[in-house]
């Protein structure tokens, strides 16, 4: 593989060309959340300069056959972006000029309570920690730090190189500085980080998910819908409009004049309906526990097989961009109110 | 108001010019949805004729202040359409000829258990019967009629000349038949009408809707996360997401080839515990019952003020255009697994 090992040598260098001001942004892990990172950082911020560090045996071809799967506009994405990209599988080598180390290895609390401390011992002491956990604290991380004020969750909606949020939840410890620094730079590049007050089990881009999933099992389970109509129902609904208008928003403008109070002094008890009637059938915690889960899955894959993610990126990208698009409209914001 | 006058001059016929095919569909309420649904009717169907009835005063005047902000690309509408739309205040007369009669009256179950048989006794024995109710099923609006094979509802998601969905929530006593013809009228204007099959509470997109929101709220109350930002992790994550594939496809889509199975494999235990989690501080029915109202609501109006609904309804159209658009470009599709 010619251009395997040409792109090997050309890339296995972490000493990148002086340029001011740059970002060295190392990433650990390169499964398919750390190639998104390496994506959005690449082609969001023309500073950053990005280090993949990873143990796997096959890397340099790993990253040459995703990467440009997230690149999509790029031909030859080592010709456009060798200036500003290396791979490391040194750790201790791979951090040593980080400025941001984000780290996205396995899903388990022993992982990451072991790393941090190395990467702590071998990075600039100034350097910023994140990790891309989807549900273990920056305070659990953090257990073996000897400077645990550095180190966030910024846990991103996958994938992250396509999603605009990410969730910010810093530990108790965390300084403030690390924090603003964080949310600094995600905005800087355009995405919308979003600071967590606490570090909540799922944080709360899943705890809302999983909720209206949970209906969705328990409604299905229940006979009501099929799988495939329920999925029918999001995506012509509150999915287009809560891309536009978050739940509050909407429902605020559901009021009227009267916002949020007057919708649920008008429909609070039709809510309050819900709910009860949602205790009833709910699967999980509290409710059914057992039986629901099969017959679900075999729905899911009769109706879908294997997902196109290509086909929903590209449309989820062309829906992000028609809101942006809608917002910056004169017509429209001539018309705000 | 000479405008209105003249309208009134030329509406006030429910006799439309013999035009074939047509379809005679009498609206019954003409508030925001019903006039919505006049808006969507004359446009997705050039065979439409819409007969609009209310009991209201100034009901042509109504109808010229509002309809035409329902359709945004008219200049005149009522050169538009004047062959295809009729006013009648009396309900007889404004039934006598449909094809099928749409209600949007006042939401209690005595208002349409009574009009109803009214209409039933004034309207073709052929004639379907749809209510838009979001909470009253068609076998309890159906108890005081002599034939109650013909109605059932057709549940709109607000606003009905935006939003492509329509849940179709026959009774155990709608013939087949009508439930069929109900599903063609409106796959063949475009539309995604989903048939529901039980009567459950609040249908299912309010109850999928609102299990999402009683998690927003409890985690705003449990105070970690304002409302705003909980609107913008919504926005920029599950949202657009769910505009293109819904919960079941985008979970499917998750756990790579294994599908929904393997990803309730790798994943369930953090679904579950973020359910235990919701349970702890959830609102409502079985948890906090008290306190947590007042504050949301503040939070919404110093957040949002009145909210400019044609913005949010034009960028609402942006993003199912660009799904729609997306989904029938041919590198897409080519590209679909």
């Amino acid at each position: 593989m010619t251009e395997a090992e040409d792109s090997f040598a050309r890339l296995h260098t972490s000493s990148h060309p002086a340029t001011t001001p740059k970002t060295n942004i190392t990433l650990i892990g390169a499964g398919t959340i750390g190639l998104s990172f390496a994506a959005l950082h690449l082609t969001s911020n023309p500073h950053a300069h990005v280090t993949i560090h990873d143990t796997r045996a096959d890397l340099t071809e790993h990253i040459l056959s995703t990467l440009p799967q997230y690149i999509s506009s790029s031909s030859g994405i080592f010709d456009d972006y060798s200036e500003r990209i290396a791979i490391e599988p040194d750790l201790a080598t791979a951090v040593a000029a980080a400025d941001i180390v984000q780290e996205q290895g396995p899903e388990n609390a022993a992982f990451k309570t072991t790393i941090w401390p190395t990467i702590e011992s071998h990075a600039p002491p100034t350097a910023l920690f994140w990790s891309s956990t989807s549900g273990i604290p920056a305070s659990t991380q953090a257990g073996s730090m000897s400077d645990q004020t550095r180190l966030l969750v910024v846990h991103p909606y996958n994938p992250p190189h396509v999603m605009p949020l990410l969730e910010v939840v810093p530990s108790p410890q965390t300084h403030q500085a690390c924090v603003e620094r964080t949310m600094a730079y995600w905005r800087r590049v355009g995405r919308t980080p979003v600071l967590l007050q606490k570090e909540v089990t799922g944080f709360v881009a899943n705890r809302l998910a999983f909720a209206l999933f949970r209906e969705a099992i328990s409604l299905v389970n229940d006979g009501v819908v099929s799988v495939r109509d329920l999925d029918a129902i999001v995506e012509t609904s509150m999915g287009p409009r809560w891309a536009v208008n978050g739940p509050f928003k909407s429902y605020h403008a559901g009021g009227g004049a009267g916002g949020l109070s007057a919708f649920m002094a008008n429909i609070g008890g039709t809510v309050r309906d819900c709910w009860k009637a949602g205790e009833e059938i709910k699967v999980g915690p509290g409710g059914i526990e057992d039986g629901w889960q099969e017959s679900i899955c075999r729905q899911a894959e009769e109706a879908y097989g294997v997902v196109d993610t290509k086909e929903r990126d590209a449309l989820t990208k062309d829906v992000l961009s028609a809101v942006k698009n809608g917002r910056a409209d004169p017509r429209l914001t001539e018309e705000g109110s």
